[in-house]
């Protein structure tokens, strides 16, 4: 049996499921708008512009990372990084590796640290689980000048050094830009081994190149089953026409909504191991579409926010929000179908009716129908939601989840006519930082900034 | 040296550093709203229909977790509980205990895991990591109906059993309503030790209760020092006037741009161990404040989102949307000033630009600028922020925002008008689970429902 494509459940966003505010059969039809998202994505990757989708059909980078593999044998694996260098390997590390995988004897692969904030206690407690000798570590920056990286870099190299003396560069790995930048630089004056980030793959399109692809396969997850997922889910995306293009769809779903005045999507996978997940995805959803100006200028403060939420857990949280509060969301909802393990409800405390009528079922059925259950209570109150569904939690629906959302984030970005590839807007805080922390050349805003002091 | 209150800096909410957006002086001065949401609250304590603020100065409750806790020594707490039954006690142990405290040598409490959803992977791992003769397990269900914690808590039940036999039910200790629903039932009759949530405090509110104090004792958290910060903000929440009052002074600030159409909250702490303390702030805020109706009946859909970040980090994954994408959010910044640890950037790699500047600051002065530069870019937007800061993350400064962020969700449900203590909203979704679980008596809805099937 061929490995199962995520499918899409959009009756409680339609029509008449939804009688009132649910889309009408002609919003979800192959239209000009949708013909038009696929046209223009399909000529940025032919122009060379978007690189994301070409990643998972590269079979050099697996081989490199393969070769490197062989002769870097680490127990601990420790990545710095940050924002779209981390959330990517944070999020295959949570899904695809068991609980506790860090702590447990005879795990496969290497354990996993991430220094991805430059929180001092983070940094300290950190470093005294490891040691220099056992630690292999991933510096990972595309544009090489991320303050928050070069400065636990920084001190990570000195720790390194401290123990390892001129031998520590054996222990560095950096992902960057192939060329410029000057971490690459400093790999090549220190010797570290590198691998590439392509220049047409942004930071947060960027977890199929070797910035989340070398943290998986040291951690042990199947790079092949991932890339397989996401060039099935490629195919798909790229050649198929509406409804069958289920990218493309929950791009138009979402599009719809979205100039219906839904400014957030909650973002619900009924998984705990898919929370980090979940932040990898409302970066590249945020990110990627909040923006002041379409293509030609106009000012649209385009985007939308998006809550992560976890099922049950949030139920207990979000929900009644999500039911009673402004009506201003809609709701992607993430089921997972058959998950790897069946636990079993034991057949005890008949005498109690909130306990019996759970004895003899699984978990697992008791997880699907609380989803079930809440896309209905939230659909009689004419909220609208979604629901993709997966098979399983392993690495083949994993790589197609991402491929999945990179391309619905692309052609919500050709839809609302905006380039989801840029980010101007981190620009002025990190000029503020730099002037902040007194960095040469940033005097004269500095002398601005000294007001609010 | 008396234990320092966290402070309020609202500049960036108000004229002049927000010309255009910002509040005026009248906005923000002591008025009808604000005296009425004081008198209000303070009103419903006297009439024992709100019953957190109390908590702060129970000396009952303590005293029986220590009595308990010196003849129950185990080295692992298990706590079984969803929602407001374990986000408080996830949020305890996140910031106040050391990071990785479960896996280290010579920590100071037992081991701590929660079981908070039904997911068959969670349950089956935390339980092969644990032996049941070492473990106390802690279900907690203020109802004592919940179907989550009944299911996983059967699971663990019949896990101890199989092990422990008829001595099990000394390593149960269950926390409920004191004298209803049916794990109070059980606990008699299984003769299980137990702890009360009072019937006046909702599981959201309920951390300072045994919901959140049991495991925060056994964890090896201070008590003594989180009920002292608590009732010095208690203090000042329900004396004083504005703008002393700092919680009911922020739930003006939060009231009035909420009524400006900012239906988004962005909590945004600058420290990696308050993730957990934002879900449970998140919890709190969105389900008090989420409700269809005010309290005259009045279809009002309030409450505004809460959208969890943290600092450093989302500045590379939501400050893009937070100043280009849609202008309905605002942001509120926690800074912590001086944090336990001082970690020095070396000053290496000075002829890199991008490090150089770096070296000879602590990863703490980076941290703070890099908060300063997000609020004052987010300023050149117009977008507003403000800045609750504590002088460090420790068990005073926990307790006093766990009683601010209470007191100020209190304040804003009475500007809003509506009941900031129920969840009428979760309900239909609870029977809808019964119905699709085929608990008995829900037969007709489970017919209903079967249209969705």
């Amino acid at each position: 049996m061929p490995d199962e494509l995520p499918s899409l459940d959009y009756r409680f966003a339609t029509q008449p499921s939804l009688p009132g505010k649910g889309l009408a059969p002609e919003d979800i039809a192959d239209c000009e708008l949708s013909t038009a998202a696929l046209e223009g994505l399909r000529r940025r990757i032919q122009a060379g512009e978007v690189g994301f989708t070409r990643l998972a059909y590269d079979q050099t980078t697996p081989r490199s990372i393969a070769s490197f593999a062989r002769d870097a044998r680490f127990q601990n694996f420790l990545l710095i990084g940050i924002g779209g260098s981390s959330l990517g390997a944070q999020a295959l590390l949570a899904a695809l590796k068991p609980w506790y995988h860090n702590w447990v004897a005879g795990r496969r692969g290497a354990r996993f640290f991430v220094l991805d904030n430059v929180d001092a206690d983070l940094v300290e407690r950190t470093l005294s689980m490891l040691k220099p000798r056992d630690t292999l570590v991933n510096v990972v920056s595309k544009s090489g000048t991320t303050a928050e990286t070069a400065a636990n870099f920084m001190i990570v190299r000195r720790w390194l050094i401290r123990s390892l003396g001129n031998k520590f560069a054996r222990h560095v790995v950096a992902t960057t830009d192939p060329e410029k930048g000057e971490l690459r630089a400093l790999a090549r004056e220190e010797g570290f081994a590198t691998f590439p980030v392509p220049s047409d793959v942004g930071g947060r399109f960027s977890v199929l190149t070797a910035v989340g692809l070398l943290p998986a396969h040291f951690m042990g997850v199947s790079i092949r089953q991932l890339l397989s997922g996401a060039r099935a889910m490629a195919e798909l995306g790229l050649s198929q026409a509406l409804p069958g293009n289920l990218p493309l769809l929950s791009a138009l779903i979402l599009y719809r909504f979205r100039t219906r005045g839904r400014s957030t999507q909650v973002f619900m996978p009924y998984a705990s191991n898919l929370q980090a997940f979940a932040d990898w995805y409302r970066q590249l959803w945020a990110e990627s579409l909040g923006k002041k100006v379409d293509r030609s200028g106009r000012v649209v403060n385009a985007g939308q926010a998006l809550l992560s939420s976890i099922g049950t857990i949030d139920q207990h949280s979000q929900v009644q929000l999500l039911r009673e509060g402004p009506d201003d969301k809609i709701v992607f909802f993430l089921d997972v179908k058959r998950p790897g393990r069946q636990v079993r409800i034991p057949r005890d405390l008949q005498k109690y009716p909130s306990s019996a009528y759970l004895g003899g079922r699984t978990l697992t059925e008791l997880m699907r129908a609380e989803r079930r259950a809440t896309e209905i209570a939230l659909a009689s109150d004419e909220r609208p939601s979604m629901s993709i569904s997966i098979p399983r939690v392993d690495a083949f629906s994993i790589g197609a989840l991402i491929m999945f959302f990179e391309l619905q984030t692309a052609f919500a970005g050709e839809m609302l006519g905006i380039n989801a590839y840029d980010q101007p807007g981190v620009e002025e805080g990190k000029l503020n930082t730099f002037a902040l922390m007194g960095r040469p050349g940033y005097d004269e805003r500095r002398t601005a900034l000294a007001r609010y002091e």
